[in-house]
């Protein structure tokens, strides 16, 4: 798609359905990353700089970090929306930010992507200098969240659990599903302490890519008021994350 | 809501998403059974015999059985439309049809449901015969696939995975998820069996339920040209399920 004028500000709203929520009757942390995924992907194909625009070229994009910051989660049956945009971009990435709305137009939080261009065949990074229609699509909207900072796991961890991929973990491009490992990390967790805490801030940074049949262990360790996880397969860090937890100021509200 | 004709047939329509997809392009299908969930649950609200108007008398709906039936699923990007209706009812229990149909009305499958009525204090099966607007809600649209037989587990199984409820599992009422059940019995079979083979009927019988940190097994035995399988929690049955796979026709087509 050529436009003069791009849509630079995408919106998609969505009503909290059951199957979506968390026990705390809340979007799941690892749903609301799942959606941050496809609000990219439906944006970029608007813009004409999709997966189908780069596919021409030999490349396509993969997902390198995402950070996300709320004060507090969609409530289930709530209306809410994520509006994207891109902040900026170089030859080799783009960074992709999103703001979360409830239903009244209060801002829940704010996301941060970087999405890395890739060769297909090589799977090095690609050059997207040439992609010219990516500059037009470039605003200023802020995003009030730090970026993400490097995250270092902790040797030896205190937590470590072992899992093997199994056929409910793979995606549609017969990797494990970017948001399967947001799950893993969380599940170090208990179920009392989500009745107590909210996932305040998320970061995680995918490396590399896992498959069917891949067994990895997933370590973490509490440190700097944060839990810092990482996913190991064999001898290779698959991804690692950083957990803010804060205490819940009134007890979760379960109907 | 009381109203003199009742919407006896209620069809919610999907685009198919690829966070909802397999690694073979089709709707996953766990994902296929909470969608059956979600639009019975919105059918029966729209009725006057949802949630809502059961807890007024002190009761619940739970999900007794499942069969599904397919002759292909809904693919990638595909428009697709769940109908559902129900077939009839009687003191304890509810039976609740689906037809789903593919982009241009092709009928894909079929699915039976039954819903049984529980006292939430004590657990004990209801007396919903007072129920009066359960009688203008039944509708005679056929639903042309068999009904779930009586599924007994082999002893001893060929295949035991352990498994341990985290917190990801848990679904907004605190118990594990239903379509969870779904994910660890097809988890049983290897990506390459799903490549060749699809899952042409499935029936799942839930029993019990069960909660975070509860450790369960895994057991399945191929037998009567089927997966039959049985997730049990020490020495309870949490349900029971039947997998009949049908060969592929033609290599998947991925894009």
């Amino acid at each position: 798609m050529n436009t003069e004028t791009p849509l630079k500000i995408y919106s998609h709203s969505y009503r909290l359905i059951a199957a979506q929520c968390n026990a705390q009757r809340e979007l799941a942390p690892a749903a609301l990353i799942q959606q941050i995924i496809e609000v990219a992907t439906e944006h970029a194909d608007l813009l004409g700089i999709g997966f189908k625009r780069l596919q021409d070229d030999g490349n396509l994009w993969v997902l390198s970090r995402i950070t996300v910051e709320l004060k507090r989660y969609p409530k289930l049956l709530e209306e809410y929306t994520l509006s994207t945009w891109v902040e900026g971009y170089n030859r080799h990435f783009s960074e992709r930010n999103f703001e979360i709305t409830g239903a009244d137009g209060e801002i829940l939080g704010y996301a941060r992507t970087i999405w890395v261009a890739i060769d297909m065949r090589t799977r090095r990074p690609a050059d997207m200098s040439g992609l010219a229609s990516l500059a037009v699509t470039v605003c200023d909207k802020p995003c009030p969240i730090a970026k993400q900072g490097k995250i270092r796991p902790i040797d030896p961890p205190q937590t470590v659990h072992n899992y093997t991929f199994r056929v409910s973990d793979i995606d549609f491009n017969r990797h494990v599903n970017s948001a399967r490992y947001v799950e893993l990390i969380l599940n170090q967790m208990d179920l009392s302490t989500f009745d107590d805490y909210y996932l305040a801030r998320f970061e995680i940074e995918y490396k590399h890519e896992t498959h069917f049949d891949d067994e990895v262990e997933v370590c973490s360790a509490f440190a700097d008021e944060a839990l810092i996880s990482a996913i190991v397969k064999d001898d290779t860090t698959v991804c690692v994350a950083r957990s803010f937890m804060e205490p819940r100021t009134k007890p979760n509200d379960i109907q």
